[in-house]
């Protein structure tokens, strides 16, 4: 992926940065399966299957940790 | 999801911020399945699987430490 | 569960801390499954499956982190 | 469990804290199911079990990560 | 894996952070299993699959926190 | 394990730190898997499973992340 996504981890509030953790999580699916139509594919198998969404959020948590962090948690 | 449902990580007491976090982790489930009709028939599914709800607790307990080290432990 | 479960995450000792680091993980499943009857099915699962216990342990491991840490290791 | 097992998170080096983080991780597992003869029937499914001995070494990484702080990594 | 493939967490942004994280996540692997025939047979395993991609990014996400720390969050 | 084989978390660089992570991961195992040829034999397992060897990776994040703290990130 060439193009740039992430110029920086600093978000006006928590809700933008919790969307960054969203996009964090979702574009190391992109970078190891770079075909859309498999990931589209995919996306029906995990959007309806309750433990793939429960890891999922798992990801986000991680990431929105780090988020946070950075922002010095918008304190 | 364009309405504001996080202001703030800060919250009076440790109990205000772990119910923070049980939201913050249910939030990206709802985030990456969006029809309230899927989500509910998926709860079904976890909420009487002993591993689902281990894992969502898992999501929660990251999400916890990050809302407690935002609000300084509630020292 | 509108009732006060978590005043504070300060402990007077780390086993005081396990303890209620075992404590929350326990309550995110109470606040996803507040039936009791059917938690207690499932304590017949995973108390007697390897791997969900291993994955409670890993629960109560994120949050007695948290807690140490609000405790400054009880240093 | 009223004995006390945990007095410190302090210990004299890395080695002993890494001993420390395998106690931790077992504790849980001893305080979710206290019967030791179902505990010993476990362990004959978990110990030869790649996946599941993978697991529990995730729980002892997360627990050495604690321990390790405490001791300011015996720097 | 004698060659050095690792000399500094130090990245000049986010973006080149997070690409750090991805090429540390896929390192263990390739350390644990070194035949690369077999690594590019597993590659279709796990990346048509979608609980193995939320895998993969679960551990793209750790090694971001470690990467974004090191760099100050490119504050 | 009575033998000493951790001394300390202060490596030269990042890349000794990523090797030390890794063996961190492997002791828990030998530590919960004595007989060396049962771990030889589940190592057939786990080294030819996508999701093993991701869940593996995941393990080495986390002890990563502890070592390059205790190194201040090699900065």
């Amino acid at each position: 992926m060439s193009e740039t996504w992430l110029e920086t981890l600093i978000t006006p509030d928590p809700q933008a940065g919790y969307d960054l953790a969203v996009k964090l999580a979702r574009v190391a699916v992109k970078l190891t399966q770079g075909d859309a139509r498999v990931r589209d594919e995919l996306r029906k198998d995990y959007e309806a299957n309750a433990d793939s969404l429960i890891a999922v959020s798992a990801v986000v948590a991680t990431h929105f940790q780090t988020v946070a962090a950075a922002n010095n948690y918008w304190r």
